[in-house]
Parts: structure tokens; C-alpha cells; sequence
């Protein structure tokens, strides 16, 4: 079976779920312009990813029931469960409409971004709160009578309040347009990856897969939660890491987060190493929309072995986390391939 | 007891509020520069209108539970309840945060509108966010226990989902720089005011007071839905008309609905009326920011005798109200005076 066959399976889905919308908007009686809006922005901004954090939830799902794979899952099953996976990739679509128009970005995934297209503007902000409310609508049309409901509720809140910490400090750290450096910190780091990444990419996914398979007492939702949190701050450490020194052809794109005044895990552990002087380069040089104050800090990231740090991170996190992995009790039916599957596509993007 | 002492009582519940909003990011850990300015975002946006809509809540179900007034309710079923008022009013400060910067507005609540605030800017957009988070936080930590949870939840989804519908209809159809009035329509202005405004400022607070009291048959939601939502509207229409034709000691502001080329009522009723000559005038001159086109068009306003189409309208539905609020079955414990408040509250504003 082709590697595109999950992802165009779990897309196929997709356009169900928008009509399921857009017939929640006729039963209210809503203007044909406005249904059509809704679609619209719902098709723009939702599919177009990668898809992982939906695909997750499928794959995570068909491990704690057993399968070899999700084409063993009934097609109801599946429908119903790829649902679960649609509604993160609402939520990713509600943050990111969002997130690109205080970021001020030009393009996402290979298209203007959603404000950036003409006739959209600033109803792009109406519209990001639209995306998630249909979280809840596709939620209590097909979960009201699952014994699960309100925790599938009370996750997306809580998940996506962590998301909405993680991004308020992470834009009152690093505003693009005022680079004060002692502001940043690896703790402050950390923090801000955990929750504006690792809550809704890693751990949503896998609690939403549990509580639909039956496998979520608090103490399996512990154990996902306590590999898959550091797992997600490695990935977005990781993902930092590439963007100053992966190439083009590997991350697929021109890295800029030296020029963005990103709080980057490069600059932060750069910061923690740096003498006076090289801290001065850093001050002088980080966050400006210039390529030789970003060669400068590039040099001396070098000079840093911030590479020969990263390596050493990534072997050390690697470890506890398989370390982690291989103490899992599955005694209650949680089973630890879902994080082993996890920790493997993070580790394998390395190499 | 002065008129000012239910909004002071109410009000002096807002602090704790904000307290444990503020321990809720603590225990995640939250640098303090990130909680202090959430406070502040909490602080500058929720207080500080009329506080209508939160205040409905405990005077609603005061009435339902027999008493005379709020003062006769223990202080910790006030509390609670107020809780919920507040949650209305944390909605309000979602929606408002996020509807000025839609509508480029200078000011709010005679200050500046929060993305007008010196560092906040686009951050704002991740405030609202947040405004409308800790509503669930707060039902997460104050009613979790009840068996009308879910209901809450519930009805907090649906009714911000159809503010949001409101509001797209609004913002498409009368998009400030950009006049064409054949987009108008009455039944286009029905369905926004009910939308964008009857449901939440109407419908939401008396349903939340219901369930707390636990007078929350489908029947008596109905009963109360059915007369909360043609008087949410009539109450905008009085809104949109005063706005023309009230003096500006009446509403306390003066009217910038014809040049901000409002969806208003009284537009939309010169439209219907209208000769072809007529309405090459409103063509001409409505939605311009220039006070000579904006007479031409009170003027003709005054030609198509819209003040008396006003009256008359306001008498009907009026009487309309008061009979149908008159057949209230109260069989279930449900009690018509609940509604005649409301009534009340609008039809005397317009003396
Ligand atoms: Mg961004
Ligand atoms: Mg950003
Ligand atoms: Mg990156
Ligand atoms: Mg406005
Ligand atoms: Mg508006
Ligand atoms: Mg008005």
C-alpha cells in the first residue's frame, strides 16, 4: 500500500464533515452568501497539512484495539474516530489562522494566508472562532451519547487554553519588531513549547484515541501524558534546531527564525553559553531583518558547537524517553507501541 | 437601597474571579509577566459596561426561586450564580475585543478598545481567546458536580456559535468600506440582530439562571426562548432607530450608524419604502463619513415618516409580547414575571 493512502483516507472524510456543517447553518436559517463563507474558510484552512496530528489519533486508536492497522477498523468506527482526528486539525486551523495574523505572515502551507486573501481582512479573526465552535458542533452531533463526552470537552478546553499560555507568552517574549534578549531563557523555553506545541500535537491526539477506545484511566492518561509532553518539547527543539541548521532540501523551506526574533531553543542555549562578548553579538545582531546580522549569529552559534549541544540533547531525551517507554504499566490496557510509534517519528526526522 | 447597590454587589464578585483565573495559570507554572498581563487583559475588558446581561442572571433566578430580591439569596448561592452572569459578561468581552478590531473602533466603554493599548496591538486576538477560555475554566471549577454541566456547556457552545453566525452575517453584508445596499434587507437585519445580539444578551442569561435553578424543562426553555428572542430583537431594532433619532443626552452618545453604513433597522425599512428616486439617495449617501451625506440621509428618513413606521412597530410587538408572555404555562415552576422584567426593561427605555 502506497505511503499516501492513510492521509487520502482520512482526507476522504473531510468533505462530509464541512456539509454536516454547512447543514447546521441551513437548519438556522442562515443567508446561502454566509453558508458559503463558512465553507469556504472551513476548506482553506483546515485540510492542506500534513495532517500528522489527525492521522495520530486513527493510528493511536487502531494500536490500543489491537489492529496491525486502521483499514482493519469497521468504516463507522473509522469515521467516527477520524472525526476526533478533524477536530484537532479545527483547532490547528483555528490557532493558526490566528497565529499568522499576529506573526503578520504572508503565506501558509503554500497559499496566502487566510487574512491575506481578498474580501477576508480581519473577519479572518470571526472566522478563526468559527473553526473552533465547530470542534463542539461535530463533537455533540456525534459523541452526546459516548459516557466520554465531557471529557473529550473538558480536553479540547483545557488543551486549548494551554495552547492559548503558550502562545500569549510566547508573543510577549519575542514580539517580531522589539528584540530584547533577556527576556528569553531556556526555562521560559520550555514553557512555551509545552504548551503552545507539545499539549495539542502529542498529547491531545493520544488522550482522544484512549477515551474513545476505553483505555483512559487517569493513570494511562498520566503515562501518555508524562512521554508524550517532553516528546513534544524534543520535537520542537528539534524543529528549532532545523530551522538554523537543517538545509532547504531537509526542512523543506529557507529557515527564518533568526531574522523573526524567535525564541528559539538555538539562541536560548546560545545565550546560556555566550561570554560577554558573544553575548553582545547576539544583542546586536539577533532579530534583525538583515542576512549578515543572521550570518553573524550563525558564525557563532558555530563557535558554540550549539550542533555538538543539540546532539547531545537529542541522545540524552532519546533515551529517558525509551527508558519511560519501557516502564509502562499496560496492566489496564494501555499499550506502549502508541508512544514507541510516536517517539519513532520524531527520532527518524534526525536522521 | 440606591439603584447603584445590585451592580456594585455584583461587581464586588469579579476580584475573586480574577484570583482564580490567576492561580489556575500559576499552577501551570506560568511566568508572572504572562499572568499579570491576563489579569490586566481581564481587568480592562470585562467590568466596566453596563453589566446588563450578568446581572439578568441572578435577578432572573431570584425570581424564579420566589424571592423579592437578590439580597434574600444566601451569599454563596449569590456567588454562584453570579458566577455564571460573569461568564456572560467574559463572552461579551470576547466578542467585543475581537469586534473592535473588525471594525477598526477607537474607543470602548469611554477608554481606549484593548488593540489600541500600547503593547497589546494584534496580541488582542489571542486575549479574546483567553476571555472566552475561562469561561470554561470557571464552570470546570464551580459546577462540574452538577447534573446541568453539560447543559451549561452546551448552551455556551451553541449561543457563542450563533453570535458568530450573527456577526459573519454582519460583517459581510455591511462591510464599513464598501456600500451596497442591495446586500440589505429586513430579513437579513432579523436574522443578524437575533444572531449577533437576541441570543446572548436575551435568550443566555435567562437559560443559564433556569438550569442553576433547576426550571429547565425543554417546554419552559422554549416558552422563555419565544419570547426572549423576538424582544432581543425589538431591542436592537430600538437600538438601530435611536441611534437616528434619539438625542444624544437620550443614548449618551452620538449616532454614527448612517456613516458607518450600519445594517440598520431604519435603513432597511427606507430601503423597503423607497421610490427608485428615493433610493438613488440612500445609494448616494449612505455608509459615507461626511455629515452633509448623512443629513440627505436623516432627511429622508423623515420623508419616509420611519419614526412613525418606528412606533408602530414598537406597539406591536410590545403588545404581541405582553400576550404571549400572558400565556405562560408556569405548570413546571416556571414563572411569566421573568420574562415581563425583560419586557419591562426595554419598553421603558423608550419613554
Ligand atoms: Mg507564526
Ligand atoms: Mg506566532
Ligand atoms: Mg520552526
Ligand atoms: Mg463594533
Ligand atoms: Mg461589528
Ligand atoms: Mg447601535
Amino acid at each position: 500500500m502506497s505511503k499516501e493512502s492513510p492521509r487520502a483516507k482520512f482526507l476522504a472524510e473531510f468533505p462530509e464533515l464541512v456539509q454536516e456543517l454547512k447543514s447546521e447553518l441551513v437548519r438556522y436559517g442562515m443567508p446561502a452568501e454566509a453558508i458559503k463563507w463558512y465553507e469556504d474558510s472551513l476548506n482553506y484552512n483546515t485540510p492542506g497539512g500534513k495532517l500528522n496530528r489527525g492521522l495520530s489519533v486513527v493510528d493511536t486508536y487502531a494500536i490500543l484495539k489491537g489492529y496491525q492497522s486502521v483499514d482493519e477498523l469497521s468504516p463507522d468506527v473509522y469515521k467516527k474516530v477520524a472525526l476526533l482526528g478533524w477536530c484537532i486539525e479545527l483547532l490547528q486551523a483555528y490557532f493558526l489562522v490566528a497565529d499568522d495574523m499576529m506573526d503578520q505572515s504572508i503565506t501558509r502551507r503554500g497559499q496566502p494566508c487566510w487574512y491575506r486573501v481578498k474580501e477576508v481582512g480581519d473577519i479572518a479573526i470571526n472566522d478563526a472562532f468559527m473553526l473552533e465552535a465547530a470542534i463542539y458542533v461535530i463533537l455533540k452531533k456525534h459523541f452526546k451519547q459516548e459516557p466520554y463526552y465531557v471529557d473529550l470537552i473538558e480536553l479540547f478546553h483545557d488543551v486549548t487554553f494551554q495552547t492559548e499560555l503558550g502562545q500569549l507568552l510566547d508573543l510577549i517574549t519575542a514580539p517580531e519588531n522589539s528584540v530584547d534578549l533577556s527576556k528569553f531563557s531556556l526555562e521560559k523555553h520550555s514553557f512555551i513549547v509545552t504548551f503552545k506545541t507539545a499539549y495539542y500535537s502529542f498529547y491531545l491526539p493520544v488522550a482522544l484515541a484512549m477515551y474513545a477506545a476505553g483505555v483512559s484511566d487517569p493513570q494511562d492518561l498520566k503515562q501518555a501524558h508524562d512521554v508524550l509532553i517532553p516528546l513534544g518539547e524534543y520535537f520542537q527543539i528539534q524543529d528549532d534546531y532545523l530551522d538554523c541548521f537543517g538545509t532547504a532540501e531537509q526542512i523543506g523551506k529557507i529557515g527564518t527564525d533568526i531574522q523573526d526574533n524567535k525564541c528559539s531553543w538555538v539562541v536560548n542555549k546560545a545565550l546560556k553559553l555566550a561570554s560577554p562578548e558573544q553575548r553582545k553579538i547576539l544583542d546586536d545582531n539577533y532579530g534583525r531583518k538583515d542576512a549578515e546580522c543572521e550570518a553573524r549569529c550563525k558564525k557563532l552559534f558555530r563557535d558554540l558547537n550549539i550542533e555538538t549541544h543539540y546532539r547531545e540533547y537529542e541522545e540524552k531525551i532519546a533515551q529517558e524517553l525509551k527508558d519511560k517507554i519501557a516502564q509502562t504499566d499496560e496492566s489496564r490496557g494501555f499499550n506502549a507501541d502508541v508512544l514507541t510509534a510516536f517517539l519513532n517519528k520524531v527520532y527518524k526526522r534526525t536522521k
